[in-house]
């Protein structure tokens, strides 16, 4: 019995690894490894999920194995899925194939494809949850958020001075960081399916919100742009051209606009670059999950703040993060400046 | 040649080391160590300065060493002293004992103390000077920074949160920082041998500037407790008590009252904690060397800025600085909190 965990344990730490093989795009679809074992405790085939519209990891190893499959032990980062997306459900495809075994990692939080398990269980297939399920979960986290909260994981992305600037009293905020500080951006940008920012922040600064490369050429898979407000823009503002999709979300209400953006675009990770106004808006409703900040050695004396009015009147107030991670991003060799910029990363704490 | 350039940089590392050694208290004097080698090469003595008040490093060398001083080489990581302080002058100790050679780091900045080298040339001593003389200044930044520009060299402490706040909108500011933060500034301070704010500080928040230990209790050895500005201060404020020396300097001028602090209180390093209002007049007057900002995990959305206006309107020009150092503070047991506080060190760039 003990051995068979330290196989299946193995197993299952492959599977994740597989889940995490580079080149995997950003996309609607969570990344899964599966791996299958002879009872005998070998490894007979293995498969991970490459992107929407290609086969879930499990029918990959399926496939692999052939006949093979029979008998084996099915080991997954994910519980199966029980509903007809693009591909059949892999709980059906399991018991096709004679699985005598499944383990998994995580169970499924999208309630839409909820059920494998039962439904592998009822087919008379041995079946056991929950090994590694934690490192399973942070394969997938903004993917496992959005389906358990029913709204997109929310990274909060600002640039300040030292002295807590993010523009100059005359408004002028390019550059507020460094090239290594905004080469590291588009790379953050890449890693979610969503970027959000406010009317005034389109109308007054009229980024692209795109992601682009080093020579500053947008990447082929773009994120969905969301501008949030009622106000009407005008037609000329670069987040309207043609290299992404935009949305205007008309609502001051930042939840209802996350959960719409769930629910109607599928959305599950929102990289949120708003002004002060937007950003505690944004606070004050509790769905800030975390918050990157990007630290330039510069002192303005005046200027916007990165965060407007939290109703905050004395020190025992004030919001705390856990910080998380910081990193001296060095200026290369092809940079005008010389400028070292940091970035830290915190998570806002529950409230008391 | 090259064997006696080889020994006697090994003489003058050993003679830096000496000169650092743990121990020797924060003062008026500068650190020195000296190391007498015989004629072949052998390290005959040795000495350093242990503070106000005990003998220069070339005097405690020269004691130990006695008769077999005579025809050695000092290597001596500062200019011998050419003026009758509380002890002789070094250069007439240096030929009164028959030294042949002197080999020295650094030249030394100290107006009433220079000519040393002269004398020894001119009594016959060969004489050489500028072996690691970087090294022998890092020893004695501040103190060397001091006697050449006729001011203390200056850094500028400040607290902030994530979003630039040292102060929540009701003035409230205990606590921004976290215990560790907290204890890390008073080992910052212990190394100043003064401490300024400026009259608003001392009226408003009513800090006691002293250096203390991780209980609370003050150190023996307290700095020089400075308040900068023309108001008329109540006598029960805490910076009156009789813990450490307090002087009001009547001025608005940072430059001029620096230069006071050294002309007429001979200090050499200060560590300025005031407020806004006048760390933008530092700023603006060029006289802050470092800063040094504790960088909390929290946002306030509102309240005091560490820094006043600087007239700076646009982003070009912002003050740029070097982040030399990043330091992240982790809590320790004993803490209450579970705050991790960052602590950066930067110097302000020359202005182009």
């Amino acid at each position: 019995m003990a051995e068979q965990f330290a196989v299946e344990y193995d197993a299952m730490r492959r599977a994740l690894a597989l889940a995490a093989s580079p080149g995997v795009p950003v996309g609607p679809n969570p990344r899964v490894g599966c791996v299958l074992l002879s009872p005998d405790g070998e490894v007979v085939a293995e498969g991970y999920h490459h992107g929407a519209g290609t086969p879930h990891a499990e029918v990959e190893a399926l496939g692999a194995a052939g006949d093979r499959a029979r008998g084996t032990t099915a080991v997954v980062t994910l519980e199966p899925c029980n509903h007809t997306g693009r591909t059949g459900p892999c709980s059906r495809a399991l018991i096709e194939a004679g699985v005598a075994r499944v383990v998994i990692a995580q169970r499924d939080p999208n309630p839409i494809a909820q059920g494998g398990l039962e439904v592998l269980a009822e087919a008379g297939i041995e079946v056991d949850a929950g090994l590694l399920a934690e490192d399973a979960e942070a394969l997938n986290r903004a993917w496992t958020f959005a389906h358990r909260n029913g709204r997109p994981f929310v990274t909060w992305k600002f640039a300040t001075t030292l002295d807590g600037r993010s523009a100059a009293r005359d408004g002028s905020s390019r550059w507020v960081t460094s090239p290594a500080a905004r080469r590291d951006t588009h790379l953050l940008r890449a890693q979610c399916d969503t970027m959000l920012v406010g009317t005034n922040t389109v109308a007054v600064d009229d980024p692209q919100l795109t992601v682009r490369d080093a020579d500053g050429v947008p990447l082929p898979d773009q994120p969905l742009r969301v501008v949030l407000g009622n106000r009407d823009l005008p037609d000329d503002r670069r987040v309207f051209d043609d290299v992404a999709e935009t949305v205007q979300l008309r609502t001051h209400d930042p939840r209802k606009a996350l959960e719409t953006l769930y629910r109607e675009h599928g959305r599950h990770h929102v990289f949120f670059e708003g002004g002060p106004t937007l950003a505690a808006a944004f606070l004050k409703a509790g769905v800030v999950d975390e918050v990157v900040a990007y630290v330039a050695p510069l002192l303005l004396g005046s200027g916007k703040s990165a965060v407007g009015s939290l109703g905050i009147r004395t020190i025992t107030g004030a919001r705390r993060l856990d910080l998380l991670d910081t990193l001296v991003l060095m200026p290369t060799g092809d940079d005008d400046g010389t400028d070292i910029n940091l970035r830290l990363t915190l998570r806002p704490r529950e409230e008391d």
